[in-house]
């Protein structure tokens, strides 16, 4: 019986990994659950599920909750603190960390200190303290399994292999929405347009991060960590099938790629299961039905953020704080109304080639920089 | 020091490896050449490598050999004995097994009974002796690692998987020359047009085998025993481009994959110096250049021989010798002239239907059904 706490249980990836659960075929149980706001989709998942403890986003809400389930000796928590708590419950075999954003770090933080297996879907919390973590882990003895699905087939990929084999690893991107789009056609596209991903069905934030290909960005800050590589071993390639998920080059020319269909329940499930498998819960993969795999280098031009994410690779420390945060802000602005889609590149841009490099040395150094980029940019907003 | 023996060391793969040795920095050394006829080349492979042991089809050939390097103290060898006596070579580390049929069948075997390595390109000792020969490297203690490109990735793609997790190996095959062609264009290829074989610079046989896909079937037979799978666990993709080598299905879903340029260096290096591995021989795959993949179902019309091959998949005995045996004499036929392209699936399909299983003990059943089946074969050609 493999137990498992969810932070950010009522998002996409909650959701998925709620379902690896249920099919599982009682092998695997669900002790904790953290959730934001959508409290009706959390009734539903203690009413499945009954875990042991949840956590709200606040207070009101945590007490609300609390009378709803009265007749079950559920623990309910709130705030930074609740899910903390959720992080490090003794039960918790692996700990689904799948909050979206900064707003996951301490969390993280906290399951990776508790020296649990740790699936992790939050990659901002590796874009902005890799070392950190990785420090973290290091002395608990948690092990870190990637959730993405390109860093998932990454760490399938590289199995057997020493770090030393490994000439290069890449990426791939579906390209979003407007991959074939003219770049002058961008500006203006609605929200709704932006959400309307080709291929992975995904949250909002994420969605429109891989729209501008800012989420691969953000990955190839991921991947530098979690696969211990230079920046310079790290490479992204359009896919727009979305099959292959990642390719690993070794030194010798061979590359190991992983493919599956495009379902996060499939990584989700490996990160869970590994070292084992669990059974398929999809159909196979036919490719002779795929038919076509198309590959194409990253248009510069027309996904200016993917430049501006390998500086921060490249310069690390506080730059990328910086760049996930701004991200984050103009993003929210976009969904918010306050932003014209392409000026979401631009205002990213801005605020990284601003900003000057700092050591990180503790989650406070990160909080910080997060702090002071979010006034920037809400500022840099503002006034466009 | 990696000291390395090659049987069949003037063929495509034997040149190939050579070329690998030569290009590993002093790395390799070779310790004993097998040949044919061609002394020529036999003669420049000696003057560089200077093995210590040499072996030539032909007594009169090795007594001519020995004279022209009376300079040097080289031992000449000659016939089944000759090669034998190359494979068991005390200072082998490695033996490269591939001379091309059923004829490199008895040295692959004194190879994995004297319990050195064995990178295995002679498929057709797997696809008549499967479990004899992996019988005898469980008692010699001898590895063996494929080299045909897709085992090879196999190979690699299984790395940390235990057999229950994989569900389904796939073998790619590039179609050969005519895939593009209809059926009935087919029927009269001459000689030159089936030997310009689009992706592989490979030897006579196995590029007629890949134009019939031959070569594909009697690969689905090496890799049920090189991998322990049943017969419906293998299957063939058609992938005009031959960059994927092969696929491994697991049973959650997750696809691996094995990527390379189109040479034979890349698999030939990978078994020499597995776990390791060497330094890259050929520039780096650039995927934005290839563009696409293309995969395709085998039109089981066109290529009568797949379905031929799976018969003899399941069946294995005696059937796998009489489909090798028959497909070898056929196509001796197809290149001596004396038959067309497309009767060579006729006469090997009318062979195996017509062919009455039996168990297989020893090699000497083997050569008996291959005498029985060489005899058979050639007076259905005659009779034509």
């Amino acid at each position: 019986m493999i137990r498992i706490s969810i932070l950010g249980s009522t998002g996409s990836i909650g959701r998925s990994t709620l379902e690896v659960v249920s099919r599982s075929e009682g092998k695997m149980e669900v002790v904790g659950l953290s959730a934001g706001r959508n409290i009706k989709l959390l009734t539903q998942q203690v009413e499945e599920f009954r875990p042991k403890v949840v956590s709200l986003e606040r207070e009101e809400d945590a007490q609300e909750f609390k009378q709803s389930f009265q007749m079950y000796s559920l623990e309910v928590r709130y705030g930074q603190e609740g899910v903390q708590e959720v992080a490090r419950l003794e039960e918790n075999d692996i700990v689904i960390s799948a909050i979206t954003g900064i707003n996951g770090l301490r969390s993280t933080m906290a399951a990776v200190q508790s020296g649990k297996r740790v699936a992790l879907a939050n990659k901002e919390s590796m874009v902005v303290a890799g070392p950190l973590i990785l420090e973290a882990a290091r002395k608990s003895g948690a092990q870190i399994i990637p959730v993405d699905s390109e860093h998932s087939g990454v760490f399938q990929c590289l199995a057997r292999e020493s770090q030393n084999h490994v000439k290069k690893v890449i990426l791939t991107a579906s390209g979003g929405p407007f991959f074939r789009l003219p770049t002058e056609e961008m500006g203006n596209k609605t929200l709704e347009e932006v959400l309307n991903h080709p291929r992975w069905k995904m949250g909002m934030k994420v969605t429109i991060d891989s729209a501008t290909l800012m989420n691969k960005g953000l990955e190839l800050i991921e991947a530098r960590w979690l696969f211990g590589l230079e920046p310079e071993q790290l490479d992204i390639l359009i896919h727009p099938q979305s099959i292959v998920h990642s390719l690993v080059e070794m030194k010798d020319g061979s590359v190991l790629a992983q493919l599956s269909q495009t379902d996060m329940k499939i990584p989700i499930q490996y990160a869970l299961t590994f070292p084992e498998r669990g059974e398929a819960l999809l159909p196979s993969l036919d490719l002779s039905q795929v038919k076509t795999l198309e590959f194409y280098e990253v248009d510069a031009m027309k996904f200016p953020l993917v430049k501006v994410a390998r500086m921060a690779l490249k310069e690390g420390e506080s730059v990328s704080v910086a760049l996930n945060t701004a991200d984050e802000v103009a993003v929210r602005a976009f969904i918010e109304g306050r932003l014209r889609f392409m000026d979401i590149p631009e205002v990213v841009t801005e605020i990284v080639e601003g900003h000057q490099v700092r050591k990180m040395e503790s989650l406070e150094d990160i909080f910080e920089v997060d702090r002071e980029t979010r006034s920037k940019t809400r500022n840099l907003i503002e006034q466009r």
